[in-house]
C-alpha cells in the first residue's frame, strides 16, 4: 500500500483556486485596487458584509496540535498535515465546506486558544482536530466561550453524533427503545466523553463508562474534573469492577479505547445486542467475535459492515452551520445531525447497515439541512445584513 | 464601479479544491484512514518530507493585522480580508503559489510573532501585509530570525524591488549610472524605509530621505530608531530643511508617502530625471505635473504608463523561494528580482515602460529563476529528502 499512498500525496491533496477573472487592467481594478478598497469600507462599516462579500462565509479551519494523531499519538505539527489535509478535501468533496489546515507548533492550551481566537476574523468556523485529551476539553469550552462563530471538537462530537445514529437505528432495529437500552463505553478520552454525552442527551439512560482503571463510580478518588463530570450523569445502577463487570447484561458496547476486551467479558452481554468497537486500525473486538455475541456489529474500519466514520457528520454539520450563520454548535444541533444520518437508511434498515456508507451523497445535505433547522430553533443564528441575490 | 465590484466580490475571491480523487472506499483510504498514517509515520520521522507530501511546499499564508490596508488605514482584520484574499489569488494567478488569506485579531507585535511563529509548520513562507510601520519592522525581523522559513513584509520589500527595476532601467535610458544618481524618497514608513536600503544595496550612492517633518539629517533628535538606522546610511552630502532642499538639484524623485508635493519643489529638481509618485489613489505629484519636470514618470496606477505593482515582485519571488526551499528571502534574492523584473523589458526600453506591465506573463518565471538562482548563491536552502520523480 506504501507506494500508491506515497504516489498519491505527492505536492499533497489540495490547492487554492481563483473564483474571479485575473487577465485584464480591469479584472485587477476591480478584484484588486483600486476596486477593493470599496469591499473593505463597506465591511469596515458593517462587520457582517464580510460572511457575504469574502470566502470567510464558507471556509473553516481545521487546527491541530499534532497532539493525539489518528492512533498514532503525539507526532507534532508537521507529520499531522497529512490528516489536515484529508479532512480538507474531505470537508469540500462532501459538505462543499472550505477547509484550511493548520497545524500549530504548540501543545499549550492557553496558546491555543490565544492562537485560534487571533485567526477567527478569517474562518466561518473553527474544526479542532486531534487534539489530546483532557486538553481538548478546555481549549473547546474555552473557544466556544469566546468565540461568536461555530467551534467543534471533530473527535468528540463527530463520533458521538455518528454513534448515536448507529445507536438510533439499532434500537429501531432491535424494537427497543434508547431509553431501555444498557450501554457501556468503553474509553473515557475525547470521544468517549463526548459520546457518553451525547448518548445521554439523545434519550439513553443508563450508561457505564469505563477508563483503563475500571468503571467509573463514586467510590473511585482517582478521576479527573472531565471524568468526575461524567460520572455525574451515568452509572445509575452504582456498579463498580472492570469491564467485565460493566458488560455484564449489558446490550450495548462501545469501545472507544483502542486497547483488546476479552471476548470472556463480551460473552456477559445480553444477548442479541449491538457491539461497536471503533478503534481503527484494531477494533477493541475483532467483528468476528463481536458477530458471537451481538446482532449488530460496527466498526471504525471501511472493510467491516457499518463503518462509524466521522465523515458521515461533520461535512454536513459545518455545511447546516454555515448556512444557517450559527454562533456555536448546540446540543440540539448535534441531536439533529444524528437523527438526519440514522434517517437516510431508516427506511432499509439491516443489521448490517445501520448508518449509511460514507459515501452515500444523500448524508451530508440531510445533516445540513437539519443542522440548519435545529440552529435557527435554538436560536443562535447571528444577525447578517440583507444583501439583494 | 461599486455594482461591479461588489457582484464581483459575491462569495469571496477564492476556494479550495482536492487534487486527488475521493469517490471511492479505495480513494478514501489512500487520502485518508488508514492511508495517510503512512505519510505521517514519515513525515514524523523526517520532517523535510512535508515539502514533497503535504500542500506545505507550495503554499504561503497572506497575514496581516487590518493595521495599514491600502490607503484605507486601520481597518481591522475583517475588513482587511477581500484585500488578503486579493493578494491570495494574484500569488495563484501569477506565480502558481498557493496561498491562504489570515487576518489577525490582534494588533500586539509580541502576540503576532507569537501566532506566526506558531503557524509556520503549515507553510512554505509567510508573506506579511498591510501592517503599520513601525511595528512591522519589528515583526518582520523577529519573524525572520524565528523562523525557518522566508518572511517576506510586500509592503516593504516588494515594493522596495520593483521600485529599483524601474530606477535600473531608467538610469539605462538615460544613460546614467545608479551610483551617480541623487535620489531623494519622500516617506520613511514601510515602503519609504525598504526602498531606501534596496536601492542602497542595488548601489545608489546618494539619497536622501524625508519623512513628515522634513529631511532626515543628523542635526534631528526626534528620528525612532528605525529612522535613525536609515540616517546612517543616506544624506551623504548633509542636507537640512524641507523636501523642496532635498529636491533642489536632485534626478530622481520617489514619493511614497501619501502627502502631496507642490510643483514649486519639483521644479527645483534636474531637468530630464524621474519621479515615480506611488501614492493611490492620488500621487503626490500628478503626471501631468510631473512630466512637465522629468522625463520618466511613474505611478501606483494602473491608468498611467509605468505601474509601480507589487505583483510584479511577490509571486516569482515566494515561487522561486519556494522552488529552492529557501530558508529566507536574502538582500540578494531580492536585487535578482529587480534585476530579473527590469530585464524583461530592458530590451525594448521607453520613457513610458521602463517597466514591465503587472499582466507580462514573463515577468514571474524570469523573477522565480532569479531568485531561486540567488538563495542557492546565498546559500540559504534547506536540505531536503531526496525523492524520486
Amino acid at each position: 500500500m506504501a507506494d500508491p499512498v506515497f504516489e498519491l500525496h505527492r505536492g499533497g491533496k489540495m490547492v487554492v483556486q481563483s473564483t474571479v477573472p485575473l487577465s485584464t487592467r480591469e479584472d485587477l481594478s476591480l478584484a484588486y485596487t483600486p476596486g477593493v478598497a470599496l469591499v473593505c469600507e463597506a465591511i469596515a462599516a458593517d462587520p457582517t458584509l464580510a460572511d457575504h462579500y469574502t470566502w470567510v462565509g464558507h471556509t473553516v479551519a481545521v487546527v491541530t496540535d499534532g497532539s493525539a494523531v489518528l492512533g498514532l499519538g503525539n507526532i507534532g505539527p508537521r507529520a499531522a498535515m497529512p490528516v489536515m489535509e484529508g479532512k480538507a478535501v474531505l470537508f469540500k468533496q462532501f459538505g462543499g465546506v472550505d477547509a484550511v489546515p493548520l497545524c500549530l507548533d504548540t501543545q499549550d492550551s492557553d496558546e491555543i486558544v490565544r492562537i485560534v481566537a487571533a485567526l477567527a476574523p478569517s474562518f466561518g468556523g473553527i474544526n479542532l482536530e486531534d487534539i489530546a485529551a483532557p486538553r481538548c476539553f478546555e481549549i473547546e469550552r474555552r473557544l466556544d466561550e469566546l468565540l461568536p462563530i461555530p467551534v467543534f471538537h471533530d473527535d468528540q462530537h463527530g463520533t458521538a453524533i455518528v454513534v448515536l445514529a448507529a445507536l438510533r437505528n439499532t434500537a429501531a432495529l432491535l424494537s427497543r427503545r434508547l431509553a431501555d437500552l444498557r450501554v457501556v463505553v468503553v474509553g473515557a478520552g475525547a470521544a468517549g466523553s463526548a459520546v457518553t454525552r451525547t448518548l445521554r442527551s439523545g434519550g439513553v439512560a443508563d450508561i457505564v463508562v469505563c477508563d483503563s482503571r475500571g468503571v467509573l463510580h463514586s467510590g473511585r478518588d482517582d478521576l479527573n474534573r472531565e471524568k468526575a463530570s461524567l460520572l455525574a450523569t451515568t452509572n445509575p445502577r452504582g456498579v463498580t469492577g472492570g469491564v467485565a463487570e460493566a458488560l455484564s447484561g449489558a446490550d450495548v458496547l462501545i469501545g472507544v479505547s483502542g486497547g483488546a476486551i476479552d471476548e470472556s467479558a463480551v460473552a456477559g452481554m445480553t444477548p442479541g445486542g449491538a457491539i461497536f468497537a471503533l478503534a481503527n486500525p484494531t477494533p477493541e473486538v475483532h467483528p468476528t467475535v463481536a458477530a458471537r455475541h451481538a446482532r449488530v456489529v460496527g466498526t471504525g474500519r471501511s472493510d467491516f459492515p457499518n463503518q462509524i466514520n466521522n465523515v458521515l457528520a461533520f461535512p454536513g454539520v459545518f455545511r447546516g452551520a454555515l448556512d444557517a450563520r450559527a454562533t456555536r454548535i448546540t446540543e440540539g444541533m448535534k441531536l439533529a445531525a444524528a437523527e438526519a444520518i440514522a434517517s437516510v437508511v431508516a427506511d432499509a434498515l439491516t443489521a448490517d447497515a445501520v448508518v449509511p456508507s460514507p459515501l452515500d451523497p444523500r448524508v451530508a445535505p440531510a445533516v445540513a439541512a437539519a443542522v440548519a433547522e435545529a440552529a435557527r430553533r435554538d436560536g443562535v443564528c447571528r444577525a447578517t445584513a440583507s444583501v439583494p441575490d
